[in-house]
């Protein structure tokens, strides 16, 4: 009816929802696992929110995977704003995080005030990267593109000719942080594919 | 260590999450709101986990949105063997639900038994369309295409030189059942595309 179809509750919502439209449009350094295409950060944060659901086991500590797989499907929607930063680039971190929470802020703003509120919070939390949740979600979001890499025959690491050294530092390190058996298990993999494939050192 | 790297559950639940990035790769009718190109399955499933945690109060009865939100990120995983469906198409009903049964089956194998099991019965639950988490999930799979297709300039109501007859019946109806209040939202906007936009008769 006429009342339903004016609801600026239910309005504010559905612009918010086309809005998220626009992060299947924001690209990443990383390839498919079939290395056919870049992949985008609407998909890849389907990806790893089906990480949270099935792995949440082997975090170190109890997490509630809800909240995982919650912060997940949210963590990347600053990207319609602030952009994918490939995590071998170049970046100011500081001016990066700035840029990020000003996104979080306009578009959470788009929604009613509880659920900007509510929405905002828990994507803060995720990047505090200090609760259980966090941590192990951060470091899911880490865990995931190695992966691809290695089935994609090295995606981003031959683009940006990464060595090890950089790997382990800002990559390996911060799974191993929130996940440490999801490091004991990738470990023993990236080295024989960087010393195998790639041909380089990994002391 | 050794240890980690070998164990075998976490191998499995690799396995999975690495067939399931095959997803990415399976395209549907629907256009992106900007009309750029098709969207694919994975990140529409993104968007929808997305409206089920937005747009829950909407839902004519109680919902657990993280159970709605979990149903919509495994629900259309069955693609990567069965193909999308697109809703507009002509499609042997029977034959489909039986082909996606089969690819739920050997995709949920991959994974542990005791994960197999939920994520099957999860599926099953959402196909079966009865519960109220179900049906609501299901509303919102058909909610959110005409949406993009609104703001894309007609989409796949245009390629497939859809009636609003045929939309009424084949989208409307069930949206109208899971979530009558998106539907009174929506049918005003979809009744006056179709007449000022693609000048067809909504009687
Ligand atoms: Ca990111």
């Amino acid at each position: 009816g006429p009342k339903a179809a004016l609801d600026p509750t239910l309005s504010a919502r559905l612009r918010f929802l086309a809005e998220a439209d626009r992060l299947k449009s924001v690209t990443r350094a990383t390839l498919l696992a079939d290395a056919s295409r870049r992949e985008n950060s609407a998909e890849h944060s389907w990806h790893i929110a089906l990480f949270a659901r099935v792995l949440a086991e082997h975090a170190p500590q109890p997490v509630d995977a809800n909240r995982v797989a919650q912060m997940l499907v949210l963590h990347d929607l600053v990207e319609i704003d602030a952009g994918d930063t490939p995590v071998f680039g170049q970046v100011d971190a500081a001016a990066q995080a700035a840029e990020e929470d000003a996104a979080a802020q306009r578009l959470f703003a788009l929604l009613p005030a509880d659920q900007c509120d509510a929405f905002l919070t828990l994507w803060r939390e995720f990047e505090a990267n200090e609760t259980a949740d966090a941590t192990f979600g951060k470091s899911l979001d880490r865990f995931c593109p190695p992966n691809q890499n290695l089935a994609a025959g090295g995606g981003s690491w031959v683009e940006y000719n990464v060595s090890y050294a950089t790997f382990r530092d800002r990559v390996g390190r911060k799974i191993e942080h929130g996940a440490p058996a999801l490091w004991q298990w990738l470990e023993p993999r990236v080295t024989v594919f960087f010393q195998q494939k790639l041909g380089r050192s990994t002391d």
